[in-house]
Parts: C-alpha cells; sequence; structure tokens
C-alpha cells in the first residue's frame, strides 16, 4: 500500500478524493486536511462516509504529511500549491496537484491570466500535465507513462487538468489531431453543476440562487481558456484559439461541453463524413479506459457519468455551415478531478490506471 | 371585453395562456378546449387554478368556437393547426397560432423541415409573423401593428414565433441590423427546461431521468433552425445561416440562448467595442416593454424572467476571435409561448402590448 | 394610494412584499430598505424587478420611514422588531410586523423560547394576531376586522403569524373548533422549502447542500411550536399541546403541513366520517377567500399554491387508529408571510382582503 | 462465483441489482431480463453502464433462467412474483424476492390490501423475511442466518422488506424491542425521492408535475401499513398499529421516515431520558454493518446514504407530549430495494453480509 495524504480535503475535489482513495485497493489514506476542520472525524463532516473511516483532519503541514505520506493530492486553490509543492517535493514527497499552478508551461500566460506572481518557475518544467487520454495524440510526449518507468529516485509532480479543460479537450482531440477540423477559433460552450462553483456559500450558490436557473458566467474571460489552447495546441501541433463559455447549471455535479469546430474539406473538397468522424474517434480512444465514443446519433447525459470516472461523447456535422459538433459529458469532481487525479497517480506508480476507479464508494456530495 | 378561446388549452402553453388571460383586463375567456379532459373542471386538472374559474375544458369544436369567441389561440402539435384554422378564419374568428404550421413563408422549406404536407398555402400569405421586437428592424414591414389599423372586416391570423428563435432573435438582431456582426454562420446554443418537451409523459421527461441532467437533443436537425434564419434573414435583408444545438436543462422553465456571432470590423479594421455594441442594443431595444438589455459585463439568469414575457440580454466582446457573445433569457413558456401570443394579440387588438402580462396570476406549472 | 415601506427588503419574504405591492393597486410602495444594500438599485439586486421598478434600496431609519410611510411591513428578524416598533408606532405609522416579536401573548413564553429580553411589552397587549382566518373561530375576538373600524387617530400594530404556524393552524382549526377532534396532543410534521432558511447563504443553504435532500431540523426545540399552541388554544378555548417537526424539502418555497388529530368519538361512540369533517372544514371557509378545502381524496400539493397566498387542504380518516390525517399546502413566502401581511394590511387599511392578492408579478426567488 | 440473474432488470430496483451484482466479488451476473428490452445492450438504455457490461437484456423465461442461474432477484411488480417464484423454485433456484408477494405471513391480509388472490400460499409458509436487522430481535427467529446453515437440498425463498417498512422498521424496533416505547399507535411519515414512484412515464412523475413539489398520496391506504405492522408486532412480541403517510419528494431517491412513538414511563413515573434511549439504540444496531445511530442531536440526511446500502438514524425526545421522534434516512432503491436484497443473498448464501455492498459502480439513475 501506498500511503497518500489529501490535502485540502474538505473541499468538494479534496473529499471526493478521500471517496476514491478509501475504496483504492493500493492507496492507504493517511492524512486530510483541513485547516478550518482540524481535529474533527472526517464522518462528521461528511457524515456518509459513517462507518467508511474514522480518520480525522489535520491541519496541513508539510512537515507532517512529508513524514507521513510517500504522496500527496492537492486539492486547493491556486497559489496555495506554489505555497505547497516546493517544500513537499524537497521532502521527497510526489505531489499530483489538482490546483492550476503548475499546468501552464509558460509562467507568463499564468501570470497575465491569475494575476498574481509565480513563484515556482523552476519546478514547472519538472511537472508533467495530467490528462491521460492527451498521450494518444502523435505529438504528445508520453510523459505520464515515461513517470512511472522514471527512476524513483526523485519526487514526482503532475499538474492535474481543470475540468472544463478535461471536457473539450477530450471533445476536440482526435478532430485536431488527425486534421478533420481546422485549429483557428474552436467554440466551447460548456454547463457546468454547481459543484464547480467550490464549497464556499455565497449569493450566488445558495438553493435558491442556483436551483431553477442557468446562467453564463466568466464570460471571454475565465481562466481554463488559456490551458485549453495549450492542450490542443501541443496536441495538434498549431495554434488553436478557444472561445470560452462557461454557465451554471442546476445540478449538482457534471459537466457538458458543446464544442465547435470547422471542418476541414479534403483536397476533393467534400466535407469529412459523420461515419469517417465517427471511426476517427472511436479509433483514437480505442484503449483508453475511461472514454466512450458513443453509437452515432446518440449524444451523452451529464447523469450517465454521474460519480463515475468517465467520459462520454457524442458527434454531429452540421453540412450546412461546415461544422463538428461534438459533446462530451463528465463529472467534473471525478474525470474533471479526483477521479483524473487517482489515474494519474496510478499512471505515475506503475499501477493499473483503472486501479480503484471502478468500482467505488458511492459519492459523498 | 373581447371573447377568446384557447385550443389545446390543458398543454403547458395552454394553460399558461388560460393563466394569464384569466388576469387580462381586456379578454374573456370562454372556452378552453382539451380533448382529453373534456367536462372536467380547469382546477380538477390544474389545482393552481382553484378559485380563479370555474370553467370546465370542452372538446375541440370549430363550430363550437365559431359561435363563443372572437378570437382563438392555438396552443396545439403543428399540422392540428393547417386541420383548424381554415375553418375558423372562414368563420371570422381571429386566430392567434402558436403551431409551427404559419410561421415559415415558404411552405416548401416547411415540408421539408416538418415532412409533411402544407394543406393551406393560400392562408401562409396572409398570415403575420408573431414577434413584435423584429418590427423594430428597418426592413421589417411592421406587420403586427398594421393589423391593429387595418380594416376589422377580415379575421386575422398571427403566426406567433417559437421559442428558441423569440430567444435567439432578440440575441441576435441588433447586431445582424445595424452590421455589427456578419451574417454568415450564427451559432445558438440554448438550454431550455423541461416544459419545453411537452407534457406529454415519456421516458426523457420523467424526474428520475431529467433532474439532475444536461444533455443535447436534435443537434443539427431541430426545426426550429428555417425559423430563426427566415427571421434574421429578413430582419437584416441578408441571407443568415444558423447552427443551432438545443439542450434539455433542470429546471422546469427558461431557455437561456448563447449565440456566437463573427465580429465585422470597421473600415479601419477595428472591431466595434463593447461600448459601442451595448449602445447599439440599448438603443435597439428602447421603446420596447419586455426587453432588457443588463448594464455592461451582467449577464442574465432564466430565473429573472420566471413566469413573465421579460427577455434580459447581456453581452460580451471576445477579441482574441473576433466575436460577439450574446445571452439571453426567456421564459419559453410566456414569452416564448402564450405571453407572446397575448402580446401580438393585444397589438393586433389595438391593445397596448403589455395588456395583462406585467401582473398577473401566478405560474401554474 | 396609502404610502407603504418595506423594512428588511432585500430578504426573501421583503422583496415578496414588494413584488406584491408593485402590483397592488392601493398600495404605493415609498421605502424598501436593506442596510446592505443601501443606495442600490432595487433591480441591481433582483433582475426579475427589471422594468417593474426604478426605486433604490435605502438604509433602515426610523426618521425616514416616518416621513414618508403610513404604513410599514417589517421583514426583519426577531428582536429587530422590538428595536424599531415602538419608534414606528409613536411616530404614528402602522406596523404589519413579519417577525415573531409581538406574536406571543405571554412576554415570558416569547423569552424562554427565543432567549432574550422582551424590551416592548407595554405594546404586545395592543398587538393584533395577524391570521385572518383565524377570525373563524367563534372563539376568536375579531380583532383584525374591528382594526378597520377602529378610530384612525391612533396606528395599528399586527403581528403576523408565521409560515409553520399558518399552515398547522389552517389544518387543524376546524377540527379543533368544531370539537373533532381532542385537543391534547397534536402533531405537526412539515416539508419546507430552502426559503424557510432565510438567505443568508450557509453550509446548510448552498445548493450542493439542499439539493436532492430531506432532513430534520430543530426537532421538538422549533420557535414556532408556542406559537401554533397559542394559536390553536384560544381558537378552540381548551390547551392544547402541539408536537411540531419541521424539515427541509429540495425546494425553493413552499410548506407541506401533514397533522394528526385525535378523533374525538362521539356520544355513540362512533367516529365522525370523513363525509362529515369535510363538511365541516368546508362550512368552516367557506367565506374564506384563500382558502381550498380539496375534493375528498385529493391532497394538496406545494406547487399548486406556488407564487401565491392560497392555502389548500386535504383530509383523511384513519379509523384504524382514530386519527384525522390533514395535509395543507402554502408558499412560506406568500400565505406564510408577505402575502399574509399584506391580506392583514388590506383588513385593517378597510380594504376587501384579496387586493392585490389575486393578480400580482410573477415571483422573484 | 455464484451464477445469478436478475428478472425485471430495466426497472429502478432492477438496474440498481445490476449495477451492484457488477462490482460484487462472489455474484456473476448472466442474466438480466426485460420484456420490453429483449436484445438490446443494457448499456444502451442504462448508458453509465457502457464499459461496464456487455450483457444484453432478455425477454423473462423460466426455462432460461433455472439453466443458467443458481439464484434469481425479483425486481418486478406484486402477482409478477406469484406467477413465476414457485416455477423457478421448482426448477431449483434461490430467489430472492422484492415483491410484495411473500412478505405478507397472512395470505388474507394480502388479498385483503392488494386486492387479489394469493395463488401461492403453500411457498409462503417457507418464505423467509428480509430485514437482515430483524434477526436483532430477541423474539425473532433468527431465520436469514440460518438459511445459511440450512441443507442445500433445497432451494430458498426470501421476501425481502419493502422500502418504507424497511426505514420504519428501522427507525421503531429498538424502542419497541426494549419497552422504551408503547406498542399501540405509531405514526410513520414518511417522505420518498420519486424513483419510489417506479420507471413507468405518468403525469405525475414528470419532471414539471414532481420538480419543486411535495404532496402526500395513499394517505390512510398505502399497502405497506400491514407490512409494518407484521415486521413491528413480530419483533416486540405485542400487536402494532401503524399509520403511515407517504410524501413524495422532489428528489431521485431517498427516504426520510420520521416515526413518532408513545413512550413509556418507567414505574416510577419517569420517562427515559434521550441518553439512555441513545444508549438503547446504539447497543440494538451494534453489530450491524449498516445501520448508524447519529450522534445525540445529529438527524439524518437522505443525501449522506445516497447510492449506498446504509441507514442512518437520528433520536429526539419530546418530553412535553411522552412522545419519541425517531428519523431514519435510507436510499429506497439500495437499503430498500436493491442493496437489501443482495444483503439478503449474501446471508443465505454464507458469504459476509456486506460483500459487494460497501465498494460498487456509481449509481445509474
Amino acid at each position: 500500500m501506498i500511503k497518500v495524504g489529501v490535502v485540502g480535503a474538505a473541499g468538494y475535489a479534496g473529499i471526493e478524493l478521500v471517496r476514491i482513495i478509501l475504496g483504492h485497493p493500493e492507496f492507504e489514506l493517511v492524512r486530510a486536511t483541513s485547516g478550518a476542520d482540524d481535529g474533527k472525524p472526517i464522518a462528521s463532516v461528511y457524515p456518509s462516509l459513517a462507518g467508511a473511516t474514522s480518520l480525522c483532519f489535520t491541519a496541513p503541514d508539510v512537515a507532517d504529511l512529508a513524514a507521513s505520506c510517500e504522496l500527496a493530492f492537492l486539492a486547493v486553490p491556486h497559489t496555495a500549491s506554489l505555497a505547497m509543492t516546493p517544500a513537499l517535493i524537497e521532502a521527497g514527497v510526489t505531489v499530483v496537484d489538482l490546483s492550476a499552478d503548475y499546468r501552464l508551461h509558460d509562467a507568463d500566460i499564468y501570470e497575465q491570466w491569475y494575476n498574481v506572481e509565480h513563484t515556482s518557475k523552476d519546478l514547472l518544467a519538472q511537472a508533467v500535465f495530467g490528462l491521460p487520454e492527451f498521450d494518444r495524440s502523435p505529438y504528445a510526449k508520453n510523459l505520464l507513462a515515461q513517470m512511472a518507468i522514471a527512476p524513483a529516485c526523485s519526487p514526482k509532480l503532475v499538474a492535474c487538468a481543470g475540468c472544463y479543460p478535461t471536457a473539450t479537450s477530450l471533445a476536440s482531440m482526435p478532430a485536431l489531431v488527425q486534421g478533420i477540423a481546422k485549429p483557428g477559433r474552436i467554440i466551447s460552450d460548456c454547463q457546468s453543476g454547481i459543484s464547480g462553483a467550490g464549497r464556499k456559500p455565497s449569493a450566488k450558490n445558495i438553493y435558491d440562487s442556483a436551483a431553477q436557473d442557468c446562467t453564463a458566467y466568466g464570460v471571454t474571460t475565465h481562466r481554463h481558456t488559456p490551458e485549453m489552447e495549450q492542450i490542443l495546441s501541443e496536441a495538434c501541433c498549431e495554434p488553436v484559439t478557444v472561445l470560452f463559455t462557461p454557465h451554471l447549471s442546476p445540478m449538482k455535479r457534471g459537466i457538458l461541453a458543446t464544442v465547435y469546430l470547422d471542418l476541414q474539406r479534403g483536397e476533393d473538397g467534400e466535407l469529412p463524413t459523420l461515419d469517417d468522424i465517427q471511426a476517427t474517434y472511436e479509433a483514437f480512444y480505442k484503449d483508453d479506459s475511461f472514454v466512450t465514443v458513443l453509437p452515432k446519433g446518440v449524444q451523452p447525459h451529464t447523469s450517465s457519468v454521474y460519480g463515475s470516472n468517465n467520459a462520454q461523447i457524442g458527434l454531429a456535422v452540421d453540412a450546412r455551415s461546415d461544422t463538428l459538433v461534438v459533446t462530451c459529458a463528465i463529472d467534473n469532481l471525478v474525470k474533471g478531478a479526483a477521479g483524473q487525479a487517482v489515474q494519474c497517480a496510478n499512471i505515475i506508480c506503475g499501477l493499473p490506471e483503472t486501479c480503484g476507479l471502478q468500482v467505488m464508494l458511492p459519492p459523498v456530495v
């Protein structure tokens, strides 16, 4: 058993990590930190876990984590990881970071979109991006898998992809990588469940505001934009511009990305057919455990991936406007956060990537 | 008081008409038809209306409607209006039709998208399209208002705009009409509440399927597509292609349209600024009673227009991709159906268009 | 037009008062106070009201209210009314209080359940309890109606009934008053929508906690208990003990009270029949505008009274256990708060009690 | 691996059995029947299961089940089990029945409440009631456990407890068995998620009817009443009358039972204290894997048991009315149906009762 800790364990992504790790056959949960809940049994804050664990939250402490954990999952806001990761790595702890702090290779872009200084640029170079399906691109350097076979002498740092970038990238990569769609501008129009806004109570996420309502937010300014552009540009080796519109949808979890890509006509002037595109997507994901390309004409539902690490994809072609429409459903807290982090951790630890991710405790939130 | 009837009154749009008409100062509800509920008190089927009306549903019957009503609202599926409207008009009853049967000026396009024969082509020519805000376009022939001053000798036929076309058109018209955006392809990505799927129970609209779920449907094939194209092409006098993606969102009512338009750079190569666009939208709708352009940076919520005939609009510019993003929220059953029908009826009857639409009974569904 | 103000207008009950008053034909809204939103247009905080009012929130100020209003609705937490009402009354403003501060005739009981000192005991004696249907009891002194005909020389104070007491009392009064049920212990098991918990964000009322969840709270300790006992004991002139269990149900609004009363067998040892009881309830409420006793065998839905001032009641007899089961649905923010306050204000102002309460603006939250 | 089949596998309880069995280490799912879906892949009807199984639904057929399965779960409506169970037992298949057909020991009571003839009275005698926690009563004959050690020569028949009886019994048994509460009349007031109404679309379970609504149904007449009375009377060896009021609550799953029991004063005239009662409940369930008595003062949430086989219990004493109030939360489809059936099957197969029930696939509905 590999001893693992979860930092920020009382947030939605954090408690989801706890849920998954408690049912994981190779990871042993030894620490779950929450400054606000220090000393409280996890099950007193999340009664769903009554009977599943008697562990108590502890205050986050690098020395304590270093003494107890081989691997730490950081389910913290941006900048909190910058403040903690260098010391954890220094202390020999492998870090699987769910924050945005090490995702963008270019610190300038980070500073521009997040409006804070990046204080850990040297580590940036050794961080590996955590979206396992990215490795399917022939242009990718199979880094997650490489980490598993790397000498264990040095601790590893994985910067897991964000929720929206995961859904958008899974929807777009095959078309962009295989040249079916033009890079240029792609539009990602996403619906997210309310848990995406975090667990901090506010006028926006109280029930009476959020229930029975749809709204857009952060239009043209959301920080996941440069992350999507980085993934897709690297995946297809061409510059990609993403116009991203996030929305809140009245459900607890789930992201539905509807992505619009301009189709590339062939040399004969013909559009690729839906059959061709369907085959291309199926081929791209044929070895993936968690991505399902639905049968032609079927669109995914967020409820179909509720609580699981699965992604489901549906395809449609609009020949009237040369557009490919791809919809992709994930659970924002699992494939978009905790599940993906465990999937990455599995890979870098040399375990099957599905380990602990198919059969798990029921959702807590 | 003008005597009015509602045909298809037990459906969601129909009962919404009943709700509004019961509070309307100039319309008297004399008939509410429902074949399935013939003879039942309306309030026994919709207990919300206990105390508000003692009227019973009757079976739909043209002769009876003609004998009792001056104006009939048809809240029926397509083809049902084709079967009934000619006889009602013949009998001297003004028809405000909520179905799709008389919306498309070109019967061929109707037959192609609806896959049925159009059996009432002669009436098509005299039908007026029912989207009052369309009259703001300088290219429009102010037909709704003209009907009011037309000689009352002949009954009138209004084909009210559908729910998605209403939201999409309100979001797009000012930009297209004023040349801020290019016609070409526009993308309308819409979320609709479950009532949009109608009242007939099915595997898709039962609570356990629909709650806590988002999904797309009818991708690239929805029948509202040609209607949007007709409205927008006529409004700006240029051919417009619409790529339309409807989604179901887990709420009872509401449509949120997120529309993507390609910005037209000026002769100086500059993009229009958000300030310019905001001013253009505000000017376009300055005389409208039901359309609010929200302050810069504010996005509309479907819950803000719940149960009302209002539309709210938010604007954003993505200078990185030369795109204008407009979101528009309406209540699909009010501004997208019953409210708009009453607004149209008000106009052609020479009443203020807001009559009975600002203060009304609370929503029934 | 009577000039009215709403104190605490940004809370859920307060904004509901605003909504109703904006459509009221005899009340003119001249003040809406909110300390936190001082200076902001109401419509910027509640965009639903865009177009309906251009009024701005002001800070609560007795002198200002006294100078501008004839009548003030206080939609404030308990103790806030104690702090404000004496000065308003002193200044000649009639007060319709939605807080608990003047509901309990016995200040000791108030102090015991609310755990604060009652600093306004002298006014307590002149406060009238605000549940118009209570006047149907032959034991009641028709106080609300009497206030209307009282000399206008002195300002009036109405202490409106709470939400749970309203639903519980409407369900129980006819049976207790007419001797169908024994006083003794009655059980009121209530479901409330989340708005009942107020608008202040907390770990309990955020969407991800409240959606898809049912739970009980305040079991045996809720402060509405003595209020129910006071109403029912006075209505039937016998001591009544209430065991009250409130629950939160995942909906925005609505209370469903399920009340269990022990049936009183007649001198012949026979139970009253459901027919008898149905007739008794119908007779009790026959002159009421807002209470509907549903046909035998029909149970009320909270959605049927959504946004309205109506109460709906269903009856059932369990002859196996000599129990009468009554369910009553109200909208907690309307009949349980703002609507009832306006109904009371109508009565004491000599207006029809339904004035402004049947046709109103659509719900804001 | 024990070969098992699920009959009625496309219903909500049936697909929940499929979900659990697919993750069960000792059961192999070999048949999943659905007459309406014969031949379709399970994952095409329930896309959540894409990747988890390639099994197709088959038409229900006794011969086929007998040839393929050692044990069959029947997730069918009442009378459907009567039609099938005798032949399955005859063919040597152990039956774990989720219907009501073999729950009531007295066929007359069955016929009276279900209004159909009981055509399989001989089997009734050998059916064991399936509520594992019932065995904790000293008056119970530990039948489920006994079946495991019984000679395997004859197939077994378990009649699993219904959803409401499970929640009500778990809430009541310790108090009744230990003499804390009087038998006499107990009141069970329950909230159920909409899945309790089954998967067949109807005017009542469509989203727009069920969302944002609470209502009671089957008041005083629900068929689970005699089942509750049988369990509790047998558990405490005294006749118990239950007054049961089921409600629908706007959530997909979950039952919250609020049970009112009359406290038994001691010989000294004193009420039992909450501390005593808490201790009694904890002792009663101390060896149970799935029942958690929450800390004093804490009430359970249905969301805390979502998707799991857990039951959580909260206690309160109303000394003002000598009443014990117990709330109990379960997932109606798991502990109230599929999970309990697997728990029973585990026991009679000699497996740990928790086998496959702690770590499972995420919920499908």
